[in-house]
């Protein structure tokens, strides 16, 4: 079993590519997409996608990301060993939130020729690299024998929560298809409460705090915790990220009334 | 074979975290997207769009339907045998349509802690109890374990048909990708003509009754049954819904010119 | 295994119609979607997306094409097997740049109902037609066995590149996600140069010649050869093809500065 996720889109041909190399490997390999539609470029948004569904996955399934605005470069390309499962793709953070979640056990360089395409374009290491890389992977080839174990491979910074009593202060990590806004804010016991205060886009409102989507009256925005376990903020069958006109990255700041 | 029809969307991780969950119970599941476009919340279209699918997959296939705005609210979970397949969703009419057609055996709602996720979340009970379920179905269990049997499930109230001499007056079901517009008409032996007259949007036309959409000239509208078994409004090589400002809902009137 | 390519997008159930034909014929079929974002009624599109993926998959792969604006007109339906693979749709010039590429050796028009489903609509050939085909052939039905073989399928006319001395006039196949701009001008020994001078859109300009994007300083645009082997204009972590305000069947002409 092998994920993907990249930042192609699926106009393009990229991923059918990647796809033909892994099948021409490894015929046997079932292929989900997490998704392609990754913010272009965007390692964070990237990092927070993969992390959000890896987990779901059985043991030893294979996830190859490809959001690698580096390509060509020096960066290094890389898998990654967790107790869970393995990681391909870029030197660059897109797989250390969730490979970290899972616990790293062991990171290698990819070097080893046998396991690419004979010719590597400077432009899509997904498909000449990563992709006959994780089908190799799924082949049962073991990790060591892709290249050199390394301990100095790229951590993300994304902002960790600050707080002030029952106030937290986040960013928006994710604004998912039905516009709503997910934070990095994770639950707690005093962030069980009726209502919160939000401060986001120079706004400042008092929202009702709930358990599902469905409580909401009308069109009303409200707060809870998705089933991502960050806090949200959303609009019942509208978009919360247009009312509030955020964005991945933005500033938001949550105090809970007990 | 498991099929997957939602209003998730492809840029979120939601539909992978679905796959993640069946393919941890079930390995050697089939999956096909059905579509994940379905408009957000709208179960009609939902319910149009399975029933547009669901009659070309074999015999036995599973049909994973998560169309879902009450979810986390006292709607119930279901599960649909009919002649040809099964059906998981929410009890919302979603799947009646589709299932109707095939001829409805058994309902049953889900109930049965044993074949759903350990935590539940409030907002995603297609990953937390319709994958699983959908798993375990396709796995061989048999309809009757997931729970009691039901009667009163919610039955959809699409709008009929009315009819005055050759003058029909239904609505529109669908808007496909192509912008062709797509009514709850059906053939009848009335409806082989040469012209039709056709209200929407306030504005009444005159259009060519064409077999194919390349009988068309040029840019012009025309009428004609599609590959649903529905009358359609298409412009040959453009959008009929652009032409007409047409929506999803509309009321449209067809009187066939015999 | 059948890759599937189209200009249906993903919002209609189009495409799970025709893999539920397949599945329902061939249930063990391995399905890859190749794109079904090709532009719609654009041959030209879609014969450069097949020919930009399809050398990629294994030996014996069938590829699926409805590309397929005279649906229900006189054009026919065919199969051409090559020395890797099959290749099932229109006979429209779609399929004929990536056939050609890899060596077409005999070519039939599809007569024989057998083959094809009972009911064949005026509009979906790709389902009630190339689906099962497709399936068929993927079961190991030879391809004679479809109709009989024809000499003189339709062949496109895509532009050749003219030359004079180090100047290319060329023009778009294609702009890709990211907003690439990928012109029909190929690698040779003149094209290995530092700069060029690049008219298009009645824009003259003069920009780097570079091997990665990963090159480019800032926004500058630059040129490069991308991984299809085409010279491309592209825009670091911008789009190009906004920038010239470009489009597919755009002039381009490229000077190369030795």
């Amino acid at each position: 079993l092998i994920t993907i996720t990249s930042d192609f889109g699926l106009k393009d041909s990229y991923v059918a590519q990647m796809k033909g190399v892994i099948l021409s490997i490894n015929p046997k390999a079932t292929l989900v997409d997490l998704t392609h539609g990754v913010e272009k470029f965007n390692i964070r948004h990237g990092a927070f996608i993969l992390a959000s569904a890896a987990h779901f996955f059985p043991k030893g399934t294979v996830h190859l990301v490809v959001v690698d605005p580096g390509v060509g470069t020096v960066r290094r390309p890389i898998v990654i060993q967790t107790k869970h499962a393995f990681f391909v793709g870029p030197d660059n953070g897109v797989l250390m939130l969730s490979a970290q979640n899972q616990g790293i056990e062991h990171i290698y360089q990819i070097l080893n020729s046998e396991f690419i395409l004979p010719h590597v374009s400077n432009t899509f290491h997904g498909r000449d690299v990563f992709a006959p890389v994780a089908a190799y992977l799924d082949n049962g080839i073991t990790t060591a024998a892709f290249g050199p174990e390394i301990v100095n491979a790229v951590k993300p910074k994304f902002a960790t929560v600050k707080r002030k009593a029952n106030c937290f202060i986040g960013e928006i990590l994710h604004i998912d298809d039905f516009g709503n806004i997910v934070s990095n804010i994770t639950a707690c016991k005093e962030s069980f409460a009726k209502a919160v205060r939000v401060k986001l886009s120079n706004q400042s409102v008092h929202l009702l705090f709930c358990k599902t989507y469905g409580q909401a009256k009308g069109k009303q925005a409200i707060a809870l915790f998705g089933s991502h376990g960050f806090l949200e903020i959303a609009v019942n069958q509208g978009s919360a990220a247009e009312k509030f006109s955020a964005k991945i990255g933005d500033p938001i700041e949550v105090e809970f009334k007990v």
